[in-house]
């Protein structure tokens, strides 16, 4: 199984600008890859960053073991192509699975889930129909990350004539992508992942309002 | 196993009432926990609906094999005190499951998923900390849906000394309580499920906008 995880290295989750700088974000984004790679790495897989950018891996605060086992690549084409050069291009190739950077909820069980599944394409879809996690095995199929991707994914393995099962995870169905997101990294924090320490240092709680969680900032000391 | 769907019969999901009406918002809701509901009876379980009012289960257009193994019973106490009265009193009683009857997207697999952990209490969570779905079998266990009900029942767990385990499910984790949601039946729909048809009538469709996918209404003539 090759893993491959995307990254944008350059100016990330600007839909989270409204709460955070343009200095935190990258270090939110960075602490979420991380502890992506780390879950990735501890189910016995090797992954690759394929990052927008040249990325020092030292940053990221890895254990030595996970580092060693993770390999950066620079590809700055759209991210539908720079996975498309990546996907198994014959039928005996090893599996690839693509794996978004920020699903800060990602498990080694979730992905073990993801990565047993028997079909030519395995899809994780995320809310309002994104592909969160896929692993692809079909030599023809090929990715669309525009739109409504999932539906897109199903769509196209249909028409190669590949063999599709949805997976349901709610860790990895969780991408951050908005402000609301972020109460999901604490309300499932665990004491080893980053992305939660990384927001707690930001200042960030979980706050109740209105009976729903969301969170709330109390120290903004950091911002620019 | 005993099933428990808590289902509100007045004026259902008002959140929604920006895009439906308070007799669609009810069509919408009645069609949701007909889902529900048959999802519980394949998985082999006999569910019981508590609502708040009374409900001819005839006008769910359920089955007839689905619609014999539901029964309904009427409790106007709020949601937590509904529930805690039909928790398990003893340790050797059968365990309880309560499923919100706005899992639009649960499916028997999810549910024997569900079903079948071992532990004292199994929580599938919702998006924002709430509690989508959850079995019950220690005696001493006890629900609080006000708040920040995930973690208050994570909390409870601890206080009682009841193991808890923490289900996976994207599936079960959707509840359809915010115009947003109503983009994930669309996206997941299936030819049997009443939801998704019950929205294609009412005139919604997906659409795609910013990359997103959401939901537009294209007709309206059935809105008062």
């Amino acid at each position: 199984m090759h893993v491959v995880v995307p990254f944008a290295a350059t100016d990330p989750k600007t839909r989270l600008a409204s709460v955070l700088t343009s200095a935190e974000r990258s270090t939110l984004a960075r602490a979420m890859l991380a502890d992506v790679l780390t879950a990735t790495v501890e189910v016995g897989t090797e992954p690759t960053v394929v990052s927008t950018a040249p990325l020092d891996l030292d940053t990221l605060s890895l254990e030595a073991t996970i580092r060693d086992a993770v390999s950066v690549t620079v590809d700055d084409r759209p991210l539908t192509e720079a996975v498309n050069a990546r996907l198994p291009p014959n039928h005996d190739d090893a599996p690839t699975a693509v794996i978004m950077a920020d699903l800060a909820l990602a498990t080694p069980d979730a992905l073990v889930t993801l990565f047993s599944r028997d079909a030519d394409v395995a899809i994780a879809p995320g809310r309002s129909g994104g592909t969160n996690a896929l692993v692809v095995s079909h030599p023809d199929f090929r990715v669309d990350y525009h739109g409504a991707s999932y539906l897109d994914h199903c769509e196209i393995a249909r028409e190669v004539g590949a063999g599709l099962e949805t997976v349901d995870s709610f860790r990895l169905s969780t991408d951050i992508d908005e402000p609301d997101d972020l109460a999901e990294i604490l309300i499932h924090d665990t004491e080893t992942d980053r992305a939660p320490a990384c927001l707690r240092e930001l200042g960030f709680a979980l706050e109740t309002r209105d009976g729903r969680v969301g969170v709330a900032r109390f120290e903004e000391t950091t911002r620019e």
